[in-house]
């Protein structure tokens, strides 16, 4: 129902436009609210407190079902004809990945181009509401962790954490929105393209309205900087966002993830920013011209601008930065494993992960000298429990299983190294854009079907923090029950 | 001094082949024993019992000091006569690895080649002495888990531990070498040829007398088994076979780690097999020729040479895995991170780790479905404690981040995408061939020198488990002496 009623507002942009998909994009809002009325209807005497093992079930059927009833604008308006490629795009927006079959983006009705944007922004809303308050009761990867930050009455009912904690967040979500679409605007895009980005930005999706993404206002640097300024808001826990509406400032910057988040965004945009102004050959690279205010900031600007997309998971591209060097190839590609904060909507391992991680393997080198002495990770002041430093472990170690799996599926496939590489790792960490076939300036739609099918698997898994999903594939959740 | 004594025995040789290397090949082993001699002479009354601290200490810098005293032969003879492409040698003898900067490999005179060989034999016996007494002492990546079943007396001690462990094991090294020497000469290799895939196989090192490795022999599949069994042998914890010959096979085919390292070598030998058969342009790879017994053996032995000897880090070629299909050449990427045995001379994460792994894997899926139950890692039908699987998981994550940052180094020195990837894994692993420019039928010769300098960092890090080496890099371990 809820998909049904932002078709409505899609339809409302198409009517405003003037286009002859209106009629179309209205049946798929109405197909959309009847179905879920239907459901609604039949299960009205349903009341029985959801379990964990429900909680696994629901949130990933409800995100493919999600994903289907999203692709009927897209089919009923003859967008996207086949169903594959429909699936593809819906769940790309849903897991906010932002990766799309489509090539020529331009062409597409503006109310179908704002369903497509819009799908990012319920995705993003959907994963602040895990985030925050269902993977963490459902012990995944540490989420533990951060959600005893979380505003809100505190207590390990689903209920009140979730219509609380979401409602703070949601008014964040939809405030940051807000804002970016006045800035955007003002800044010289059309009123059409900065909402579609602002939504795009706000779920760290990655969907352009145009085919060559932000490149296109590469004449506009201030754009540019607006959309890493959110690309960043957006990719940084919501919570922390909250405390600063609250002006409690000292929190933030006592948060350990946040400071390592902005450590990796500095550091890497230092990196990045000398190889590209002293060593790449930036004619090359034509998409990232013109250099408006000079190369140094030109050089400056695109570091920052691919770092933070590729961070935060977002996907936007302003340059392609496989043009660049060999080695900045590599450099980027080993970014798509970071991922931005927990309780934000970027994708990926996640800046909380790694830090567990590096502060757990200093320890290690600790333990190995004094295998006697007790030294627990320390985050935020607390220590960790054991449980949950292992089992962020454990997903990390799952993490790059996926990874590779996926790669040696995307091969079998038919996709050469380097495609198959960029396409897992990009599709798993939620990102967009890949490697060779599947770079920046390229689109998913030459992959085969299958490929496609499998990509749409890696988007779901990924978002929805792999164990939600691939514990339902081990025998021993069906049983005992 | 040890070193000093094998350098006379490669001296054997030359004077067998009557070569004009004798006499430099003498001097090398002279200065080897006499600055051993010294050093032994000046430490005489050194009698403390070493620590732990020093234990990191002796195992890193003895290797590099063996190294350093190995390139000696090579700078004499002016067989290697630059220094950067000598100790690349060296190292990549001792730590087992295989990968060669020589173009021209059978042009060098007999007793260049014994030295060579013997490199790997000698560092496949210290790598013995270190899995089974001393690594397990210093706390090393779970290596305590199966030296528990190590025979000899138990106890903390280092040094009875070292030397009866190792006298039955090294004694089951020296047989099994001799055997496969017979078995290669009956097979139709020269007496000479033999004897040095014997000693490369055993160190699952690599290094083969003639050019296009252990392909040369393609029109003798005989060879090709034999060298396969014994690289299987030599990838096979010591202690097992140590079993076999007291007759206790029970113990051998309980051993889990055991199944795992079989079905490893079964399952991906019989997709590797299959995929040959039926997909791959066999006659593209030229190196795989003739097929003397029809293709169907042919696509099996090739098969199974190639997956036996990445898995156990050897690194001998019988045909250019890089050829075959696009999958494939992932395939065969995706196993160079498997590695044989504990316990065993072969390198890489090995087989335990991953069990290890995968077990606690599965564990964090019901440990997520049941919060409060205590659920160990069991191996080898006793609970491992929580410490060590820490311990492994911390392991992996650290040598994942080896391979990244060796890979980014790499690419920094100028190696493009597949050579920088293939490049770091294989000097980790302790394989030898990796991918692109540094593929099965390439070698390391037109490696920048730094990039020769990394790989031996990389390769002298991957043999002594990353921890030993690792270790001294961090801060603390020189504080509070």
């Amino acid at each position: 129902m809820v998909n049904g009623v932002f078709m409505m507002l899609a339809a409302v942009f198409s009517w405003f436009y003037d286009e002859d998909v209106l009629g179309q994009i209205i049946l798929a809002g109405t197909v959309a609210i009847g179905s879920g009325g239907i459901i609604m209807f039949l299960t009205r005497n349903h009341r029985k407190e959801i379990q964990k093992r429900e909680g696994y079930i629901i949130v990933t059927f409800g995100w493919v079902f999600m994903a289907l009833i999203g692709t009927l604008p897209y089919i009923f308006t003859g967008a996207i004809p086949n169903f594959t490629n429909a699936f593809f795009e819906t769940m790309s927006g849903y897991s906010t990945t932002g990766a799309t079959i489509l090539t020529d983006i331009e062409s597409l009705p503006n109310g179908i181009l704002f369903w497509r944007s819009i799908t990012h922004w319920i995705g993003g809303m959907g994963i602040i509401v895990l985030a925050i308050a269902i993977l963490p009761l459902l012990g995944i990867g540490g989420m533990q962790l951060f959600a005893a930050e979380a505003p809100g009455p505190s207590g390990d009912k689903l209920h009140p954490r979730i219509t609380d904690t979401a409602k703070r967040l949601w008014l964040i979500y939809v405030g940051y929105t807000l804002a970016e679409t006045i800035l955007l605007k003002m800044a010289g895009m059309s009123f059409f393209d900065a909402i579609n980005h602002s939504l795009s930005t706000l779920g760290t999706g990655g969907f352009s309205t145009k085919n060559a993404s932000v490149a296109y206002w590469n004449d506009k640097p201030m754009i540019q900087y607006i959309l890493i300024l959110f690309m960043f808001l957006a990719g940084t826990n919501f919570v922390l966002s909250y405390f600063a509406f609250k002006r409690k400032f000292q929190k933030i910057f006592k948060d350990e993830e946040f400071k390592m988040y902005g450590l990796f965004v500095v550091g890497l945009t230092t990196i990045a920013a000398l190889l590209i102004y002293f060593e790449a050959d930036v004619s090359a690279s034509s998409i990232a011209h013109p250099m408006v205010w000079g190369p140094a900031e030109s050089a400056f600007r695109h570091a920052l601008f691919q770092v933070v997309s590729l961070i935060t998971t977002t996907g936007f591209i302003s340059a392609d930065y496989t043009m660049w060097t060999p080695f900045l190839t590599i450099f980027f590609f080993g970014m798509m494993f970071l991922g931005g904060s927990a309780g934000s909507t970027s994708g990926g391992i996640k800046v909380m992960r790694h830090l567990i991680m590096i502060k757990n393997g200093v320890l290690e080198f600790k333990r190995t000298l004094h295998p006697h002495a007790i030294l627990p990770v320390r985050y935020n002041t607390k220590a960790v429990p054991q449980p949950i430093v292992f089992n962020i472990l454990g997903f990390f170690i799952l993490y790059m299983l996926s990874f590779i799996i996926g790669t040696l599926v995307f091969s079998w496939l038919g996709l050469d190294f380097k495609t198959a590489l960029g396409g897992a790792a990009s599709t798993l960490g939620n990102i967009g854009p890949g490697l060779g076939n599947l770079g920046p300036v390229d689109t998913y739609a030459n992959l085969p079907s299958a490929a496609k099918w499998w990509s749409s698997f890696l988007m779901l898994i990924g978002r929805l923090e792999l164990f939600t999903v691939l514990i339902l594939l081990t025998p021993f959740f069906w049983r005992n029950r």
